[in-house]
C-alpha cells in the first residue's frame, strides 16, 4: 500500500538516510505528553511539579525540551547530574535519587546546590549532612519511605513492596525522622514514595498514598514534623501493545491531589508541595525504533523468523522483562496477506527475541520493520554486547528529522582498550 | 584477619589504585584454562581446534592472549571482527557466527578471508555465496543446526531445543545441503551445533551430538556429503557458587571426541576435524569485579542491605537471569562475626540485587566487596544505564597488575550527543 509515517516522516526515508538499527523520537509527541501532565494539576494544586525521570532517556537534546518546558530533573547518579550540569540545567529543578549514591555523587550534588537529595537510608542522610557542614552549604532532603504496598507490575519494576531494596520500611520512619530533625546542615523536607514503573489503574498509587498520608499524619502529631515536600514518584503506564489499556495520565495523578488536599484540610495539617516523576509516560510511546530485516527462514510449527539488524543490545527489555511489543513493516505498511512471524535480534542469546508471533505482510531481506513504543530505557538501557555499536537516535519536530546522537562507531566501542 | 589476594594480588590495593568498580582478570588463569581445553584432545584427536567464543570478553589484551596461544577465534558481529582485523588475528582461526548477519557483515568477513562462516539459514548461506562471487573470492560454510534437545540450563542460555531462534530444524537439513553442494562460490564443510551455555553435565552434549552424528551419517548415505568440520560448540559450566559443581572440562570433551572416533570408524565415514568454542570456561572464573561499599540499612526480617558503586550495569546476569554469585569483604578477609547480608547494586531497578542473603563480616561504607567468577558476559553485557561508566579492566600477570581498559569517564557516556 504504501510507506509508513510517523510523526510528520516517512521512516523508511529516516532508515535510508540515517542508517538502521534507529531509533526515532519525537518532539512533538514529547511537549505534548509533558504539557498533558501539567494540565493535570495546573488548575487544581497550585504547587505540584514535573520532575522528567532522567533514567527513561538523557541526551542533551532531551534536556533542552526539559529546559524550554520548565520540567524538572530527577537524577539517579553522578553520570546523570554531570549531563545537567554540562547544560546549566537549573539546580533547584533537580531532585537527586538512588539508593546507593556514593560520596563523590553526593559531593557533585552539594556543589551544584541541587534543589533536593532523596535519602534511602539514615545512613546516608547523616553523610549528606556531615559533607554539606564540611562545604558549607545547605541541603534540602527527603526520605525516601516503602508503603508497603505490593505493585501488580513486573516484580523488577515494582518497587515498595517488602523487602524492597529501596527506601525505609515504614516502622523505622519516626527515628529516622527524629534524626533528620535535627540535622545541622540538611533540611529535612518530606518523603518520596514510588509504587513502580508502568501500571495499568492507580490503585496502588491511591493505597501508597494513604499509607504515606497516614504516616504524614503521624510524625505531625507524634513529632511536631511539617511535611513541606510529597514526591509521590512516576509510575503512569503506556500502551505497548494494543491489549493494554492504561487508565489516562489525569486519572493517576487528579484523585491522588484530591486526596491529599481531603487528607491536610480534614486534619488541620499544612499541605505539601507534590512532586510527579513521569518517565516512561512522556518518552515511551514517544520513540520507535528502526530495523533493516536479514536472515529470514521458516521453522516448522513455529512460523516464520526474521532476523533484524538489532536487539538485545539496543531493546534488552524483551529479555529482562519478557516485554511485548507491537512491529509493522514500515516500506509495507497495510499489505497483505499477513503472515505470523517472529521477528528476533542479532544477539546470540535466545531471549533476544523482540516480538513473537505478530501476523506481518511477507518479509524479505532489506525490508523496514519499525517496532512501536520504544522511547523509554531502550536507549538509555543499551549496550555493546556481541560489539553492536549503539544506534544512533534522531528527533523530529514539525516534521523535520535532526541526528540528535551519533551512531557509535566500531571505533568508537574500543576507544578505551590499551 | 587481612586483606584478600588473588592471583597474586592484594585486592583491596588494586580498588585503591584503579577506583571501582574495577574488573580484575587473571592471565595466568586465561592461560591455564586454554591449556587445558587443549590438553583435552592434544593426545587424543589429532584435528581438534579451540576457538574462544569472543561475546563473553572481547579486549584487545585478550587478543594478544589468545594469539600467543594459538587459540583461535568465534565471532558473532562485524564489531567482534573489526577487532580481530584491527589486531591481525589470522583471519583463517575466525569462525563467523551470528544468526542474523547484516549484508555489510558478510561482507566485512569475505574481505577479511575469515576461515568459516557458520549459516543459520539457506537465504544466508545463498547471500554469502553470491555476495563471495561478486568478490571473487571463495569461502567455507558450515550449517547451524538444530538437535532439537532441551537444554537443562536457564531457557536463554539454552539454544538448541525446538522453536529456537538459531540454527536450521533437522528435518531442513537435507534440502540444505542440497542446496549448500551446489554452490558456486562458497564451499558447504560440515555443521555446527550448539547446545547452549553454563551445563554442568555432559549429558545434553552426548545427545546433541548423537543426533548430528546420525544426520552426518545420513547426509553422507543420502546425498554422498562428506562432513570435513564438525563445530561442536561450547557449553561448559563453571562454578559461580560452592553448590555448583560442573564435571570437568576433560568429561565434556573426551567422550565427545571418542563418540566422533567409533561413529565413524564403525560407520565407514571420513572422520570431522573437530571445533570447540568455550567462553565463559576459559574467562569466567578468571575474573572478578570489585566494588565499595556505599549505604548500609537494616530491613526489619530481611537482613542489612549493602549498596555499592556499581550494580546492573556491570553485572546485569542477576536481574537478566537470576544469576547467583559468591562475594567476600576483601579487606575484612576471614573477619567476624558473620551477618546475614544482601549485597544490591545502585542502579534504580528492583532487579539489581548482586547477591541475597550471603554471609558476610559486617561492612561500613569504604570497604571492599569483591564478587567471583564474574570474567564471562559482565564487561561484555555492561552498559550505561543509569549513566553510570563503564568499569576500568585491570589484567594480572605473574602477580603484576597492568591497565588493560581505561574507566569511562562521565563525559565518554555523551561523547556521541549532538
Amino acid at each position: 500500500m504504501g510507506n509508513f509515517v510517523w510523526s510528520g516522516c516517512d521512516v523508511t526515508e529516516l532508515a535510508n538516510r540515517f542508517g538502521t538499527p534507529l531509533y526515532v523520537m519525537s518532539e512533538d509527541e514529547i511537549t505534548s505528553r509533558i504539557r498533558t501532565i501539567k494540565a493535570c494539576f495546573d488548575d487544581r494544586y497550585e504547587r505540584c511539579s514535573t520532575y522528567f525521570a532522567s533514567k527513561s532517556f538523557l541526551t542533551r537534546d532531551m534536556l533542552r525540551i526539559l529546559m524550554r518546558e520548565g520540567t524538572g530533573l530527577d537524577v539517579v547518579s553522578g553520570g546523570e547530574l554531570y549531563l545537567a550540569r554540562a547544560m546549566d540545567f537549573p539546580p533547584d529543578m533537580i531532585m537527586f535519587h538512588g539508593n546507593s549514591k556514593t560520596a563523590s555523587e553526593i559531593g557533585d550534588g552539594l556543589d551544584y546546590h541541587v534543589g533536593c537529595f532523596v535519602c534511602d537510608s539514615v545512613e546516608e542522610m547523616l553523610l549528606i549532612d556531615r559533607m554539606a557542614g564540611l562545604r558549607s552549604v545547605s541541603a534540602n532532603i527527603l526520605l525516601r519511605v516503602t508503603p508497603g504496598v505490593e505493585g501488580h507490575t513486573h516484580k523488577y519494576i515494582a518497587t515498595a513492596g517488602f523487602g524492597s531494596k529501596f527506601g525505609i520500611p515504614l516502622e523505622m520512619v519516626n527515628d529516622a525522622v527524629s534524626i533528620g530533625m535535627k540535622l545541622g546542615n540538611a533540611s529535612l523536607r518530606g518523603f518520596h514514595f514510588h509504587v513502580g514503573s508502568q501500571f495499568m489503574d492507580n490503585s496502588c498509587h491511591i493505597a501508597s498514598l494513604e499509607i504515606v498520608l497516614g504516616l504524614i499524619s503521624r510524625v505531625y502529631g507524634e513529632l511536631g514534623f511539617v511535611t513541606s515536600t510529597l514526591d509521590m514518584g512516576g509510575g503512569f503506564g503506556v500502551a505497548y501493545v494494543d491489549s493494554e489499556q492504561p487508565q489516562p495520565v489525569d486519572s493517576f495523578i487528579c484523585p491522588m491531589t484530591e486526596l491529599v488536599e481531603r487528607f491536610c484540610s480534614d486534619l488541620g495539617i499544612p499541605r505539601p508541595s507534590l512532586v510527579t516523576e513521569p518517565g516512561r509516560f512522556i518518552v515511551g510511546p514517544a520513540g520507535i525504533t528502526l530495523y533493516t530485516a536479514g536472515s529470514v527462514k521458516d521453522v516448522p510449527g513455529a512460523g516464520t523468523y526474521v532476523g533484524v539488524d538489532g536487539g538485545y543490545p539496543d531493546n534488552p527489555r524483551t529479555a529482562l522483562y519478557g516485554a511485548k511489543y507491537d512491529a509493522l513493516v514500515a516500506n509495507k505498511y497495510g499489505d497483505g496477506p499477513l503472515k505470523r512471524t517472529t521477528i528476533v535480534g542479532k544477539c546470540c542469546e535466545s531471549g533476544d527475541i523482540l516480538i513473537r508471533d505478530i501476523n506481518l505482510p511477507e518479509i524479505a531481506r532489506g525490508d523496514i520493520i519499525a517496532v512501536k513504543c520504544t522511547g523509554a530505557y531502550n536507549y538509555s538501557m543499551s549496550s555493546n554486547y556481541n560489539k553492536n555499536p549503539i544506534p544512533a537516535v534522531v528527533m523530529i519536530k514539525d516534521g523535520q528529522p535532526r541526528l540528535s546522537v551519533r551512531r557509535q562507531s566500531y571505533e568508537d566501542m574500543f576507544s578505551a582498550d590499551i
